[in-house]
């Protein structure tokens, strides 16, 4: 059989730009983003794409040039996740809670040539802009110049703070609306770049492909079962992951984006009830913002609302919850590396006749690949076996296919080892039940080994979030003299619970956990310290827990530190470096 | 920016194989394929493919190698779509409607190595394979040798029909289980090849790409909505474009695949009742199956049957019928050179508040490209140029992106053509909506030209059927001494309707149309002459129309023909060289 030659007409590079493209075709004239007093069709959201598409090609930013965003989820932020592809840049969107410092490094190790900053950030940029300046004078960096920076001023009522000469709906309405979108030759060429940094102090940046994108943002489709035209609130930061691809992933759908500056119970219900909200995604953790809404943050839903949710898996009690209230949760796993979701729990029809429980634990479960990875499996690391389809059997959770990254930018070194014998390794490790559904049981890092036993802090977790007193908990590995590490619990309580002790947690926990398993030490905390997303920093209580001395009969004393005994910092948000303890969602 | 390699980990072959390995490891225990008293799991399906493309191998079938097959809708011709590309070879479905003159014709142009056929079409087999091998003994060429011949039993209830040494089940319990599939290390690799004569009568052979079969997978599963645990009823011939995807789709949703030997009413209500069946696809042609079941052959339907139709825009009064009995239908458009369907009629929930016939009229439109093509436009062909999206204005229909073809195979003059400035032109013409929905107003050799007016030959059509007493209709162009063309009609009528007179027929196409597109000719038929498709013939009826004569005041009279009046044929399947008129669906 003769080669065919691929041409113009049936061979395309793979781009979420083409989404944009046939929107504005297809479903011109239905409104593609609502923010506050202003909405936009997507006929003119590609007209405003590729304005300031035209815009960025003026100011000189071509091929592989980074573009770097700090902003909530606004309007612009939505747009320049087509715009700074179709000038055929890269988009560098970054975490709005990081600290200037942080901010500094990635706009230095990604060489960002232009810095939009949405108004309410332009103080927290202008450090990060001193510190940036300073650093490159006191290196003599001939190599990189400070980026333009241009500040994006609320759409809806201007404040016209300024950094800079350069403001967005200006720099946007100085662009051609005719501009034709810079073509994709090669689908592999980089279109976004995300910061993580994974378990190291230094910033990773990961390199998504135009390819990956398109074929990420088809799968969480598929995989979600979201259907044409959904309204979407933004619940979830674009910041992470490209907005789990669905910034891309709406314009494929025809959909409305419903953008909002704060996640607020308030703003949340008040857009529901206002636009129809369909569909939306966050963590677990948004749940709770829900859950406690004030009676007069609340509306009317009529119609229940579609929750993708992801990074860590949502307690049985928080789920049931949530869905009485009318919204129905899916539940997914994923990473930084692996374009947002790469594992999906879908639901099977089957599991609706099990009792409540079962459901529940069913769908705390991680689930199967999307379905544009090649592989997913749990691999003996060390010997890159599969385990066994047992429920049981540990090992590391490993994914290969189109929605991987391209790499870590600038580091050979991280990128060839998360590229382990042709798999991506994520550092979580889990179960493979007969059903072929995935668990994770932790971080492999926050396995706990006690006696030579494998002790999964997830599953002790689990048993404390069933205890009627308990509102969160974490658990970590503890040194003991004689089994090497003991699992130690940090709670936080119920408002008005009224008192527990620590022998009522550590009993239930008797009843509930075989006793290896059972921590040795329950300590009471006002609040957990977590990352921007959410997610506990067990390094810290780690650290924490490492202070504490337990004799071989299994009595405990505060551990003699010349630091004292150290109390982790009672903040929400992290400050410094303490960001992003793990990459995963 | 630096380049990120390529590596195993995340750049794998888009290739549908990776459906079914993925159905087997995540919906391995469910029900993959049923077939009367046969069934298997997933699990069992990839095993079963491994063996037969182990088999295949060792029959030295390999990269490139075409493997032919004439059958229904069983399991086996399931299988060999995966089965096949497994062994790094090329599927070529064969339409069973064919002669053995044209199976002959595809079996030499394809160079099959093997050729599959089931018990059914044994007799039509030998006769093809006779005119094969004189063909080939007449040539005497030694670049091809006679294909390896297989038998496919009915594995329900063998008949143990011979046409050589090979059986497809035997063949398969050779292979081996623990086959690893041949690595598709590139995804432009070829995977199937679907013959359609186009225009003329040589045929053409389109090939697909392990790439466009992916991608169009894809796209239809998410045009359609097909959700996850799908029950699908094979009503369309998998050698329709591979069953326009959907073979390897249901395995993308991890649904069932419910084979039938024949599109009997009997055999389709059968099966929806007793499987629960939730899609199917089909020509309109099969509605009327469907609605003109005998009271003994209709079961309960329990659950509305979701309907993907293509090949012909149904009528509005056939659509509000099978609608009304418990199907829900969508209306695509497509090609075999577009992998099947490249436009869907993708509904508006706005459209739901129109009255019945509004929606009938927006249903009938082909709709907007699928989300894998990136771009589908209605242009001037010679200029290239868009036309205006005024739902008027015609142009031909063109297609670019990942869902079209390789190309023709052996067939370069074809390809080229077919390939126009960068876009696969269709030969199709019709017009863009303001909303973007395209609509199909003729192919390009239908449009009938009268006096330098186009007329499209289907609205003629659709205005022809909306009469009490039309069962179909037909129009095409008749020579005109004045306009050069003028419309005749061919028509057939309902049984037991009573007398029709041509006059009425004109009388009511006066007061629905513009004068000059109002049929000068009316001619009563039992038959329309058809293709294997149900399509109808034109050419033959324009040869007919051809004889009638027309004097300048427009008073109609036979022609004088050296070959007298000729009726057309009365069949419904062709024969000879009689087929597919059209690659159209």
């Amino acid at each position: 059989m003769n080669a065919l030659p691929k041409c113009e007409a049936n061979y395309v590079s793979l781009t979420p730009i083409t989404f944009l493209k046939r929107a504005s075709m297809v479903y011109g004239d239905r409104i593609s983003i609502i923010y506050e007093g202003v909405h936009f069709t997507w006929h003119q959201t590609y007209e405003r794409c590729r304005r300031l598409a035209s815009s960025l090609r003026s100011l000189n930013v071509g091929k592989n040039h980074v573009v770097s965003v700090l902003a909530p989820n606004i309007p612009a932020m939505y747009e320049m996740h087509f715009a700074v592809p179709m000038a055929g840049a890269v988009l560098n969107t970054i975490n709005t809670r990081l600290d200037a410092k942080n901010i500094a490094t990635i706009l230095r190790h990604s060489e960002a040539k232009v810095f939009f900053v949405d108004y309410q950030f332009v103080p927290l940029a202008r450090d990060a802009l001193r510190l940036l300046m300073d650093d490159l004078q006191k290196s003599g960096s001939p190599e990189m110049s400070m980026p333009l920076v241009a500040v994006i001023d609320d759409i809806d009522s201007p404040t016209h703070v300024r950094l800079g000469e350069l403001e967005y709906e200006e720099l946007l309405y100085q662009g051609d609306p005719g501009y034709v979108p810079e073509e994709i030759n090669d689908e592999w060429d980089p279109i976004a770049l995300n910061y993580t940094s994974g378990t190291t102090s230094a910033p990773k940046g990961v390199v998504y492909s135009h390819r990956g994108a398109y074929l990420s943002t088809l799968s969480l489709i598929l995989g979600w079962e979201m259907k044409t035209e959904p309204v979407y609130l933004w619940s979830l930061p674009m910041f992470h992951c490209n907005g789990w691809t669905f910034t891309w992933g709406v314009a494929a759908r025809g959909g409305t984006n419903v953008c909002i500056r704060n996640t607020t119970a308030e703003e949340m219900y008040k857009n529901i009830a206002l636009h129809k909200v369909t569909h939306m995604c966050c963590a677990p953790i948004i749940f709770n913002i829900l859950l406690e809404a004030k009676p007069e943050e609340l509306r009317h839903m009529t119609t229940t609302v579609e929750i993708l949710t992801g990074g860590a898996p949502p307690p049985a009690p928080l789920l049931e919850k949530i869905e009485s209230i009318g919204f129905h949760v899916v539940h997914a796993y994923g990473l930084t590396e692996a374009t947002g979701p790469a594992l999906v729990n879908e639901w099977q029809k089957d599991w609706n006749k099990f009792p409540r429980e079962e459901q529940s634990k069913l769908k705390a479960r991680q689930g199967i690949s999307i379905l544009t990875l090649a592989d997913a499996d749990v691999k003996d690391i060390k010997t890159m076996q599969s385990v066994p389809r047992d429920g049981k059997t540990m090992g590391e959770i490993v994914l290969r296919g189109s929605s991987i990254m391209m790499g870590y930018l600038k580091d050979e070194n991280a990128t060839s080892k998360a590229f382990h014998g042709g798999w991506f390794a994520t550092g979580d490790v889990g179960v493979i039940h007969p059903d072929g559904y995935m668990e994770i049981k932790d971080r492999s890092k926050d396995v706990i080994i006690s006696g030579g036993e494998n002790i999964s802090s997830v599953e002790v977790e689990a048993v404390l979030y069933r205890h009627p007193s308990v509102l969160e908990a974490s658990v970590v590995a503890m040194p003991h003299p004689r089994w090497g590490e003991s699992p130690c619990a940090f709670v936080t309580i119920k408002k008005n619970y009224g008192e527990v002790k620590e022998e009522d947690i550590i009993q239930y926990c008797r009843k509930n956990l075989p006793h290896f398993m059972v921590p040795k030490k329950v300590k009471f905390m006002e609040d957990l310290p977590k990352t921007s997303t959410g997610k506990i920093q067990k390094f810290q209580l780690r650290a924490f827990a490492k202070t504490f001395l337990i004799s071989e009969n299994g009595n405990l004393s505060n551990k003699k530190s010349t630091q004292g005994n150290r109390e982790p910092p009672r903040y929400y948000h992290q400050t410094g470096s303490q960001i992003l303890a793990s990459s995963r969602l």
